[in-house]
């Protein structure tokens, strides 16, 4: 307890071997890459913690020594901020690229504009002249391709021309992307989302937050987005935004060397990724704290908050949909909504949770089948078809040929009297003086009866290929297509109820609250409603995504509905199933995620799960002083075990620390070739006093107690399992001691935790259902 | 490792005395209240989840037994939202009820409404048939005092008997709340937030969320404010809306049986408080995360959301404001904010920092006075003295006689052409047309230069008043004293930079952005960024408090402003001292707080923390086979842990459990009581094996090991402080054992981290400085 004096006051057990003068010079690189992770290995959290704080300590205490170090310190805690600016203003300025990309290409596949062939077509017709009211849908400078091929602009041939011509560009783009997905950068393909969250919960995937990630994601979000598949940018530019953070986490040291800080700052990344996807600063912090991030300490938020504001504002100044808004799909509705209403919301909220369910179990049936089967063998061909298949079926309907967000965007907007979209084809009442807010319900017109037609089977092919669709080798985010199947769903019940008040408003329902001549029913808000019951039910995303459909609304007016839709669309799902998309493909892909929302309810204690079981061979453990440099290094190299447990002798089992083999293996190298004396019956020692060589002619021994951890975690035998998940969760371990009376019984590591409780699951689903 | 069989399986030893059969009915109530805490006791986070698993198992192995049982676990699952929507609802009726009282008193003290005496002025104006545009500020049914008892209404003696009525109704009510506050609630007085912090992070205060506490405090609520001392009611209703939530806690068991889960609640409470108190739902759930929860899982996020979306929409029903808007302050501005006038945001965020500084400064040294001298012998006397002054102060300046609210209100307001107000006397161009909106700058008139000394007196007068304000035996909240010192400051500089934009619009800063009859300049919105700015600089608020202004004007416009402000206002703040109000609060009344923002950066271990320190006398501890009963009596009798440590035997020390001090007492005087046989030389084992009895003669054993917990907490005597604080935080312990080697050196308790943490930070505070 005491007696340690001066040497045990070190906080790594490595420093001891110095004295506290260059204590810290040597924290920063003990040995050549000890301090790194290997691939697919799981950071330690604790560990990279006090990392931190002793590089912090060590900036603290030079600080004093003079003005440049104090500027250098101050610089040091700021560097935070500056990274955020700089991860805020490069994905602004990356969403508004993509963004007018976007725009261009999708257009693209229809015409070109004649006076500037970089011109989507807004661009093109904003600068036309023809601004009188009649003219306002044509625009001279922009051509179909087979008006500009042939001249004609009607028939079927031109038709058929334009039709191929669509198919064609799409199977083009899409042909570019996977191919450079799958020359370039294989990492960049799908949505990321699940691979960010299990990176921010500890794992290490080298390169998926890569430069080449990074450009070859965008260009090819790009590319995919404008093939028309039924795919959105807001996942991708999630990990975008993430490899942006990465990309200027190198420029400090103080976010590069340290897995544990990089991360905080990836958090920050991802809510700046959704704030430019939607405009919903606060949403995307939201989304980042319930949904992508793991370990977020109150000074993330902040941060998180300053660059997704610092992202929103860039876009904005970019300005990509022309109109100075933030927002993706900004609506504004006149009038309120109604407590009965809520029935059909409820509704909504209920379909929600069942597509949910379907997209989920589809999607990861198709998606295994790939892994498994000689499907995965061909992702460019797969890509192809689908590809084909989607711009062939897309093309004869309106409401699928033209891009997804502007199909959910024409969905969510009520109709003025003057709005020229067939959706919007009511009867109108020649008598009526016309306001331009505030229409009375009106019945519907031959338009809008076709377009609901429309509409029903564009809801049957988006549900379908998107099952399809996510999970190719290509970036695909799912927002958009589940904000469109919802939304689809939600207008076509929007219309049905506004058509059933207008015409049956003496019906006991209607009376109390639609009198003839009201304007009480608005479609567009059912059609908002529907995309957030989707998109929860696929996501299970609950407050971040009220409040990303807050922001788009900007009201608070209509967020009972919304919530209602959410509330009732996670418990449907959840009844059929807790994962999200985002959680099963975790699993479909075996990522060591310890989800911090999964409750562990079984009765196990540490020992049913420790190694070894009783089967195995004992635990692989060193002695403080009886163990030689060659019977460490054949268990080196027999085990793969991260680490090794040293402890007192043999016998008494007592438990004294914990060895990483990394440091272990670079320590006998070390040792080896700069120490003279060691040699293979060399005796390791790890205690603290120098170990008496008996005899002369015995061989000089190897002192490593630096590298021992004396402080590894333990936990006793009679745990309970419970705790235990906790412990790993909220500490980020990578491996806990088991120990009886201080004897040690085994070891639990991330790895066997996660497999307990997936074994646990599987045994009796039903105890976590609840909850 | 093995052959412990199906005894070991059971989570909680006190199980395993039971068969499996009846093994949940014993866990309800395993002994008379040795589940519960007692007072100014730190509970056991990890326990209590334990226990909540515990029973939510038991509901689920039920469940399956019959419907009923299955209706049963369905309720229980749904019991918390059934919970937050009841909160929800009363704590936006109560504070419905509180704006209105609030508002009838508040008039009172000025005079009168003849038509009925329990309508505010604004209401009995409302009734009012004075419609014209001249008669608008007129109202005959309302009468000043001095109008209604001597028929005069101007002329001083009418002013000094309205003077001498104000004084005396101010004293009246200020009187009524102390001596309630003192006879009824002691606990009801102040802001609350610093002991809701405090018992959220896991420690028990009995009485403090109290059914009592709740009725007092609203109603010394709205006497305390209607006295119009400098308080607001913003914090209070925090603490009367986790009354509500307490109250409703006591109607389940699930959570009036487990304090952990009771915390839950209470944090989505707290969400719903300030919920209503500003009309901003998403900023009252981010103030419950970012100050004032502690365990704060997304599952409360959601409901917290969920009760604070209630609470809003309760209030909104009552409509106390009569203009159902929903938030405190709707402001809406028509002009955008320019990139030079980020230097006066900025200067406004350091004054909001120097300010937050003064006023904990000055707070925290006259509460530590009151403590400390006579002065906190006569609370009563304090309030009435500083009621006296504040009202006879208060009462010649028209900006401090009015509620503070109403002043922030107006401050915040952006004058139209049409404006009476003082502050909006601007000289008007007669040939301007006037629309309502965008009015150009206009030269300030004497009004305004009026309403600037006003102003500034009463920025003064609102500093100095509310630093003794804050902390008496009254409830007071700062939010709204805060912001209203931060908007006259804001106004004050707003006025002048527009002044001085009208008059020098040839000066280079304003050439590029403020042409002559442009409407540059909103001082409104610099009363709203001056607001922000202090309320941040004294609780160190962030993205809550953007997001709760976000709220208040709706739009993301004015986010950089805000966020400016509140950025350099915290850094100001932070650089004089790092802790907020709050904080400071905890730390004078000396509570358990473990902050989680505070970072430990000491190198200091377990060791050096650790009880029994090196001139102490032993550990005291049991022994698994070798203490009598009356070793343990005296032990108890002598000691006042919490709990005592089990080792093997004295001679090896090897730790195999804990056992708490009550478990203990009341294990000990039950089996004295009905086991035959055990007396005071009976051995107590805690054993496995059942001991054997030598003699027939030795008395009856005691068996204890169904109480003993062994999974105790441990860590090594090398662990760094830095993790042990971690471990405290993040798993909220009560004591953790230390170790070395499987033998136990001591205990560390969570009052010792405290202490040392208070100590270290003593020593060296500059090393805590940054971050």
């Amino acid at each position: 307890m005491d007696g340690d004096g001066a040497s045990s006051t070190g906080a790594t057990p490595s420093e001891e071997m110095n004295g506290t003068g260059n204590l810290m010079d040597f924290l920063d690189e003990p040995f050549p890459d000890v301090s790194t992770y290997e691939d697919f290995h799981t950071i330690d959290w604790l560990r990279e913690k006090s990392r931190d704080t002793d590089r912090h300590r060590k900036i603290t205490i030079k600080s004093k020594e003079s003005y440049w170090e104090l500027i250098k310190s101050l610089l040091d805690a700021w560097s935070g901020w500056v990274v955020m600016l700089l991860i805020g203003m490069l994905t602004g300025t990356l969403a508004g690229v993509i963004d007018l990309a976007v725009d261009w290409m999708t257009d693209l596949k229809e015409g070109v504009c004649l006076s500037a062939f970089y011109y989507s077509r807004e661009q093109c017709c904003w600068t036309s002249n023809e601004t009188t009211f009649d003219d306002r849908d044509k625009c001279p400078q922009w051509q179909k391709w087979a008006e500009l091929m042939t001249g004609h602009s009607e028939g079927a041939g031109a038709y058929v021309l334009n039709y191929f011509l669509y198919v064609l560009w799409a199977l083009l783009f899409s042909f570019l992307a996977v191919s450079l997905v799958r020359v370039f950068a294989p990492y960049a393909c799908g949505s990321g989302i699940p691979e960010i969250k299990t990176i921010l919960s500890g794992f290490i995937i080298r390169g998926y937050l890569g430069k080449w990630t990074l450009l070859i994601k965008t260009v090819t979000l790009v590319l995919a987005v404008s093939s028309g598949l039924s795919l959105g940018k807001e996942g991708p530019l999630v990990h975008v935004a993430c490899c942006c953070g990465n990309l200027f986490c190198s420029l400090f040291s103080k976010y590069s060397k340290n897995e544990g800080k990089r991360r905080e700052v990836l958090s920050a990344a991802a809510a700046a990724g959704v704030s430019v996807a939607f405009g919903a600063p606060i949403g995307g912090v939201l989304f980042s704290l319930e949904e992508v991030s793991y370990y977020f300490p109150l000074k993330t938020l902040w941060r998180s908050f300053f660059a997704a504001l610092v992202a929103a504002f860039t876009l904005r100044a970019i300005n990509p949909f022309g109109n100075s808004r933030l927002v993706l799909f900004y609506v504004e509705y006149h009038t309120p909504w109604y407590m009965a209403e809520l029935v059909p919301f409820i509704l909504l909220g209920v379909f929600g949770g069942l597509w949910g369910t379907l997209f989920i179990r589809g999607n990861i049936a198709w998606c295994r089948r790939r892994k498994t089967t000689l499907l995965g063998k061909y992702p460019v061909l797969e890509v192809i078809v689908i590809t084909g298949i989607t711009a062939v079926l897309a093309f004869p309907n309106p409401y699928t040929r033209r891009s997804t967000s502007e199909l959910i965007s024409e969905l969510f907007n009520d109709c003025g009297a003057l709005e020229s979209s067939q959706l919007c084809d009511y009867v109108n009442n020649p008598n009526m003086s016309r306001p331009v807010d505030d229409i009375p319900d009106r019945p519907a017109g031959p338009g809008v009866y076709s377009a609901l037609w429309q509409l029903a089977l564009a809801l049957i092919f988006k549900i379908v290929i998107t099952i399809f669709t996510f999970g190719m080798k290509i970036p695909s985010g799912l927002f958009i297509p589940s904000m469109a199947v919802g939304a689809i769903a939600g207008r076509i019940v929007g219309i049905a109820v506004e058509q059933m008040a207008y015409h049956h408003h003496d019906w006991i329902i209607f009376k109390n609250w639609c009198r003839p001549g009201a304007d009480c029913v608005t479609p567009g808000l059912y059609a908002m409603v529907g995309a957030a019951a989707c998109l929860g039910g696929v996501t299970r995303m609950t407050v971040s995504l009220v409040v990303i459909m807050f922001e788009l609304t900007g009201g608070l007016e209509y967020i009972v509905p919304l919530m209602a839709a959410a509330v009732t669309s996670k418990w449907v799902a959840d009844a059929f199933g807790k994962e999200g998309i985002y959680e099963s493909h975790i699993q479909l892909n075996g990522y060591p995620y310890l989800d911090v929302r999964d409750e562990f309810t079984h009765r196990t204690l540490a020992t049913d799960v420790m190694r070894p079981r009783r089967s195995e061979p004992p635990l692989a453990v060193l002695t403080q002083d009886s163990t030689t440099v060659e019977d460490v290094e054949t268990l080196i190299k027999d085990t793969d075990y991260n680490g090794f447990p040293v402890v007192v002798s043999r016998e008494s089992e007592r438990l004294i620390g914990f060895v990483q083999r990394r440091e272990l293996t670079v320590a006998i190298k070390t040792a080896r070739q700069k120490q003279d004396g060691v040699v293979s019956s060399s005796v390791v020692y790890f205690t603290e006093d120098n170990p008496q060589v008996a005899e002369a002619c015995d061989p000089q021994p190897l002192k490593l107690r630096r590298i021992l951890n004396l402080s590894p975690f333990t936990v006793t035998d009679h745990t309970p399992m419970e705790t235990v998940v906790d412990i790993f969760r909220k500490l980020g371990l990578r491996q806990c001691l088991v120990t009886r009376s201080g004897r040690l019984l085994g070891i639990i590591t991330k790895k066997d935790v996660l497999r307990h409780m997936a074994q646990m699951m599987n045994q009796d689903p039903e105890s976590i259902m609840f909850n």
